[in-house]
């Protein structure tokens, strides 16, 4: 059972008490995860079709679905029925994690002691959370803030008034002036006079070497962790959403935005302020024109361009070859 | 007649004075106000056709306006004609507000003392400017600067890194890192050499339980105000101009950008990246898709999508169904 | 021979050495520059037919170029032909240049003394690097950041949380707050595992009147330059790259992009959202619409719109009046 490093848990609770409802079996729920990852002491949720193999094969406890959609899952797995997975999905995680639904400011926040951190080069008025882990020859521009438990390896060049908090970065990565890493992402249910906000429990993980231009944003996941794979570079301005998974060596212009919860190949090149949309899959060796708007999957090595995006050699017949 | 609590007006000046013209009737005039809010002793100004209807009832006792457009206002409001209504609106506004065609940075900044803001949580290296309202359980991120007389009502979470000036803010508004909100907006006079700049007077109003996504940039209105209603929730990076006004309930993803001075009604929802044109009225449930480009007004309940944006149906006749 | 006062240069090398290759004659080069630009003990690049006008004429001693581009370069100019010009160039500019390849946060930042800046004014923690120049009458906003060498000319207004690097700023300039200024680009030789980094040896030159809305990003030049001609106004969030060069008096709505090297003339508008690629000429008096996407040349007085951009009557001929 492994702990989030970043939120507060509450609990354990048991399934009964989670749904107040008597018929329910006794089943002990310690945490919320994604299809993928839960236990069989964890709840899940599957709320479209598109993840139906990952919920033929999740091992969770117990799982909060639709009527269409519960035949997928594993008979062992108990199901909770709803109309509206996300509405109860939200409800159960607030009981598990009651302060992830906004980023509360960082309390534990002071001047890093310099003794605490060996071989780590600090500018002026930098901030750190309690239990920050910054490893050798990192250097920490002016004004910046890195909250509590956030984990920053070897060798990395974070520029000045950055943010980071609930993240795990790796070594070697570069992080221009003014990015802000594993903010809360735009998830709510929306209903009037007062939304019902997502608990953002995920965080963001950057792997080695990964750089992130001037002010760009990148939000945690929710249940779900953000990740940039290795080698890949954003330009400034770049704003990636929460669950966005991105693979190796990609190269992402500036002022790109990402949807939430789609997933991208290696070696993907997006232009500039091309729009990729909520769940969606992009394959490996994709080429995205800049200002294109995706509103699909693409298959890999595939060249696309436009608004929506299609194939280049369908975008030139629609008379857009601009000669 | 109401105050100016962010801008220091000069005057009152004669009519004659104003425009340096002996010939105009002997009239004192206290402020500047948008044709709704301008009352007998103050000056406003008519350019377009669109703003007819409230011309009609306009209580101003002057308005600048051209040939074309004077017989729309009342009888005994006093018309000044010109080809240039905004230019000469800036030459005249500027007379009253010396102080606001550039944002000069606030003097008084200071850190905030406690035992002034009773049960307000302060991070650290925060900046308070003078006559600040901060109402209680409110939460005020590190290195967040608050410019003078703003008022932040109560159980608000202010993120780190925000600066906020010019703006009446409710409660249980959240605001995230690095948002810039009530700047100046894009407003002047364009001249070879040397640009006249408009002054902007107004401010920035944000409505109870308001959300704004990290790294957005709300304007403050120029003659008018910027107001975002009540349950409205920003994604990251929303870039919203001067007068802009967005109903109750909507929702705005993430990199969408607003021009000045359109106003759009409740329930409003906006995908990723799309752009609306200045002086626009977007009314009520209209949905726009991301990407979208919309340049003239929507009637409520409509879904539009596409640059420019078209009704949906017309847009998949277009051949965009991407399939 | 001119200094580059932000980045500190190694060298002179003989050619021999820098290409490892005994046959090379015995010339000593001092640095690397533009076409336009290197002189006799300089090298300089060559990669595209489109800049062999000033390839002609160059003064450069030596020329990293290909076998299809070497004829158009003079007699006297030692030509080193490679596949890979962007390599080649970036693997010897990383000799002369070793720390110009990551923005390393500026060391000597320090609370500036107000004897060494008479006649300007300082928000609150204010940090000025060494060797900045400061005008008189200029204002600085709190918590900005100006690092070393960097100068800004009198009368200007420099907002709050503004990070200006590798800048040479003239008069009565205003920059908005979160601005970030003279940052590294967005260039590399993508590479598996690790991308190599071009080193920004080149500054960004804001020209007298010159006004950046909130929370833009404009990149320093690579080898050359990134300038803002007089009296040009931008919006928010805009985003420039790397070497674009823009004329007098134009005026860049809010979240415009430019990719690297464009060059813009003088009286140009462009609408909110639009993007300018790479490597484009735009003439004088040119109207680019909102949202467009700029991917050719355009001549002077032209009207454009729409992704990709044509002139204003093509655009609508495609049936977009969307009346």
């Amino acid at each position: 059972m492994s702990k989030n490093i970043f939120f507060e848990r509450k609990g354990p609770f048991s399934i009964k008490n989670l749904f107040n409802n008597k018929n329910l079996k006794d089943l002990k729920i310690t945490d919320v995860k994604t299809l993928d990852k839960a236990g069989s002491s964890e709840i899940t949720f599957f709320d479209s079709v598109k993840y139906k193999d990952i919920a033929e094969t999740t091992k969770a406890g117990c799982c909060i679905t639709t009527k269409k959609l519960e035949n997928y899952l594993p008979q062992n797995c108990l199901k909770i029925l709803t109309k509206s997975v996300l509405f109860e999905l939200a409800v159960i995680t607030r009981k598990f994690y009651p302060n992830a639904d906004i980023d509360y400011p960082d309390k534990s926040l002071k001047k890093p002691k310099k003794s605490n951190f060996n071989k780590v080069k600090f500018g002026n008025n930098v901030l750190i959370g309690k239990n920050v882990k910054l490893g050798k020859n990192t250097i920490i521009g002016s004004n910046t803030i890195i909250e509590q438990n956030v984990s920053i390896g070897a060798n990395c060049v974070i520029g000045s008034s950055v943010i980071i908090k609930n993240s795990i970065i790796g070594d070697k990565v570069v992080i221009q002036d003014g990015c802000k890493v594993g903010l809360k992402g735009f998830g709510f249910i929306p209903l009037k006079e007062k939304n019902l906000r997502f608990p953002h429990i995920g965080k963001v993980i950057l792997k080695d070497n990964v750089e992130l231009g001037a002010a760009c944003t990148i939000d945690r996941g929710s249940v779900d962790d953000t990740i940039i794979g290795q080698n890949t570079f954003l330009d400034n301005q770049v704003h990636m959403a929460h669950n966005v998974k991105l693979g190796k060596n990609c190269m992402i212009a500036g002022q790109v935005g990402f949807a939430g919860s789609s997933t991208l190949g290696d070696n993907v090149s997006i232009g500039g302020q091309a729009g990729i949309s909520g769940h969606l899959r992009i394959g490996n060796n994709v080429k995205i024109g800049g200002g294109s708007g995706v509103v699909k999957d693409i298959e890999d090595n595939t060249v696309v361009m436009g608004y929506p995006a299609v194939p280049l050699k369908e975008f030139l017949k629609k008379g857009n070859s601009n000669e």
